[in-house]
């Protein structure tokens, strides 16, 4: 085991799947274990009981299932959905509507309050809804991947608490779990979803939802049939509950590597002699505070509005204005690192994203941030340099105004901007 | 790569996950590739069109998606059963139980021919079935992993062709595909439905199925919403076809890491310049045969009473009256042989299974099938003389026949059989 070491590789800097450790990988080729003999059945129990540490409830229920993050909401929708049943969506961006998407698939009545882009939904709005309709379900995108967009997880969860006690409240944290802090007990959080590529450190593949003990009773007490199979917890509870004590279960063949990989990063997670999962979140949000001040620093807006509302695990940053996606992000990849494009329909050529999740910022020794940093400026200012050579060129073309009149005559105002402090 | 060499372990020879190549191990802990670049493209579009040629179809559209087999049943009745609609069901055990459960779940009507413990559905049952009755779907097992019977694919699909022409025919491959040979497009089956982790050679956590232009357009008909999200192939479908077409798409995060084994287990399985798909049947039927020659040398009794319908990529095996799963699995599994117990809920103590499938029978200088058969062989000796020394003690102790009358008397008559051959 010692002796693996991974494939060398292009700087994975994307919000998902991210740098992973050499054991995490090392796991995911381990040769397949029986997945009810007595060498695996320990490793799915721990995978749960630490799930629920980062997660920080005591009674939640995790269920660990082949599948995307996606499953996840099939899960919320499957279970706690009844046709015609209301469910307020607080909507940051593209994740924010697929959830929507979702939720009326199932045939769920989706009201949503829609954020401006960039913006998070605010305690009133939200307190106005809750005032105006009772819901079932409160759904929000905790770190929307589309705007890096933080929503305030604690404020939703004790708002509701106080207005709509009976509403079960979901936490999209596909984005966020491991990268932001989450008291799901505390905050009043019922359901949380998530996948393992990301804050988790896990190769992608594994669907991670973790249910409130009042979530698993209304499913339970539910009149229509749950809508589906695969995503009823009512036939992965038993199986979730006899892994966590030691036993044998079987309902569908669970991805016994993956889950060994996942159990050893959560090991890393929560079980590190030096890093506790408090300095994780924090290394998250200095990681990210380092990324936005670059990003200022060469003059560039972010994505996010406000920075209370900003997440700790990527970070999305406007390009200049005449600078497109295809511009930049291909120049971060010859030296080495993979950033990633908007993916906001309205927005997705104007911005850019950089994942700073995992191993990437709890151990920075690796120099993984300064890497893309010095890569973002390099390859601002290489993008710069060859637009105005390019807009120099087309000057000195000189065509008459009357047979090409869109030529632009100077360089756009940011490119000059972002220029003069690179 | 070259280097990498598995863990030592203990040979897997359960019906799945199986043995696996060090190849598909290795591409399994690559540092995830971005799901969306230019790299993992063209890999994702070659495991689809390989997966085509596994089960020889020109036409059929395969869905790579992250999830267990069983995700293969709810991608069936989501997208291709409306609630109150028809679905006949050939059942030869667990699994066609729990296929029954979750076609239910969607709202299918369910009508069963169950086949007795051991046997499948003969063809004039299923013909009376036929006449008596129009179905939406028409579904089966390929191999039930249970019992280790084989259906006759090509006669189910051929008989539904002559009498419900407008049937669907859906094929279980979970235990199937890549050990036995399925002929897609010219037996008539318009799904198949399987799982990485068993014939297909990669870890488990990939569901893969297969849908005939037929299945996708009765689904792009259908009146009913898809009855699920994750599980839609409406939104799979572009997904899917961006990839085979070497462009980026985006619905949910492809398993990379288990995609790219994948891949790399299907150019073993499909490329081989040695072995052809043909030989890999060949090969499993050959292994099949020598596991069943054995176990019969021994006295022992198959599962499947015909061996005409047994499959080739598992075997299930009655154990000699008197002995349990307990007295010989754990014997096999101290000689480094992990084999399993019975799963049907009549007899699970009653039989136990071995898997034949992937490298361990198209590798056969890797001495696999030789080291079951040996392990066999030795813990079934050490079990009959474990019982005989158990019984002969309770014999010498002699107890009041009033006391305790239940003790018996000799050796149960099917021990003495098996004894005497080993």
């Amino acid at each position: 085991m010692s002796t693996f070491t991974q494939e060398p590789h292009k700087l994975l800097l994307i919000p998902g799947p991210i740098e992973l450790s050499d054991e995490v990988l090392y796991a995911n080729a381990t040769p397949p274990m029986p997945h009810t003999g007595a060498d695996f059945i320990p490793i799915f129990g721990d995978a749960i009981r630490m799930t629920r540490e980062v997660v920080q409830t005591q009674t939640g229920q995790p269920f660990l299932i082949a599948g995307s993050g996606t499953l996840g909401w099939d899960q919320v929708a499957a279970n706690l959905i009844e046709p015609g049943e209301d469910a307020l969506l607080l909507n940051c961006g593209y994740f924010g509507d697929s959830f929507a998407d979702c939720l009326r698939a199932y045939g769920a009545n989706v009201d949503e309050i829609r954020a401006d882009f960039g913006k998070s939904v605010t305690q009133p709005e939200l307190e106005a809804a809750l005032k105006a309709k009772k819901y079932k379900l409160v759904c929000f995108t905790h770190v929307d991947t589309s705007t890096a967009v933080l929503s305030d997880a604690k404020m939703i969860g004790e708002t509701c608490k106080r207005l709509a006690p009976e509403s079960l409240v979901i936490l999209d944290g596909v984005c966020s779990v491991a990268s932001e802090e989450i008291k799901m007990d505390e905050w009043n959080i019922d359901v949380v979803l998530s996948a393992s590529q990301k804050g988790l450190g896990a190769p992608p593949g594994l669907c991670v939802v973790i249910a409130s003990q009042k979530a698993i009773k209304v499913n339970e007490v539910r009149k229509a049939p749950i809508a589906g199979f695969y995503s009823s917890w009512k036939r992965w509870l038993p199986i979730m509950q006899a892994y966590e004590a030691g036993k044998p279960a079987y309902f569908a063949t669970p991805p016994v590597n993956l889950i060994r990989a996942y159990q050893v990063s959560l090991t890393q997670i929560t079980k590190s002699p030096t890093i506790s999962l408090q300095d994780r979140f924090e290394l998250h949000r200095k990681a990210a505070l380092r990324v936005r001040h670059a990003a200022t620093e060469l003059g560039l807006k972010l994505v996010p509005v406000d920075p209370h509302y900003t997440a700790n695990g990527m970070t999305a940053i406007y390009l200049p204005e005449g600078l497109g996606v295809a511009d930049v992000v291909p120049r971060m990849a010859q030296r080495g690192i993979i950033v990633t494009g908007g993916i906001h329909k309205v927005n997705k050529d104007k911005y850019f994203r950089i994942g700073h999740m995992g191993v990437s910022v709890v151990h920075p020794e690796r120099g993984d941030i300064a890497k893309a940093i010095a890569g973002m400026q390099e390859a601002l200012q290489e993008a710069l340099a060859s637009k105005k050579a390019t807009l120099a060129a087309k000057e000195s073309y000189k065509p008459s105004p009357v047979r090409n009149p869109a030529v632009p005559r100077a360089y756009p105002r940011s490119i000059a901007v972002v220029s003069a402090r690179l």
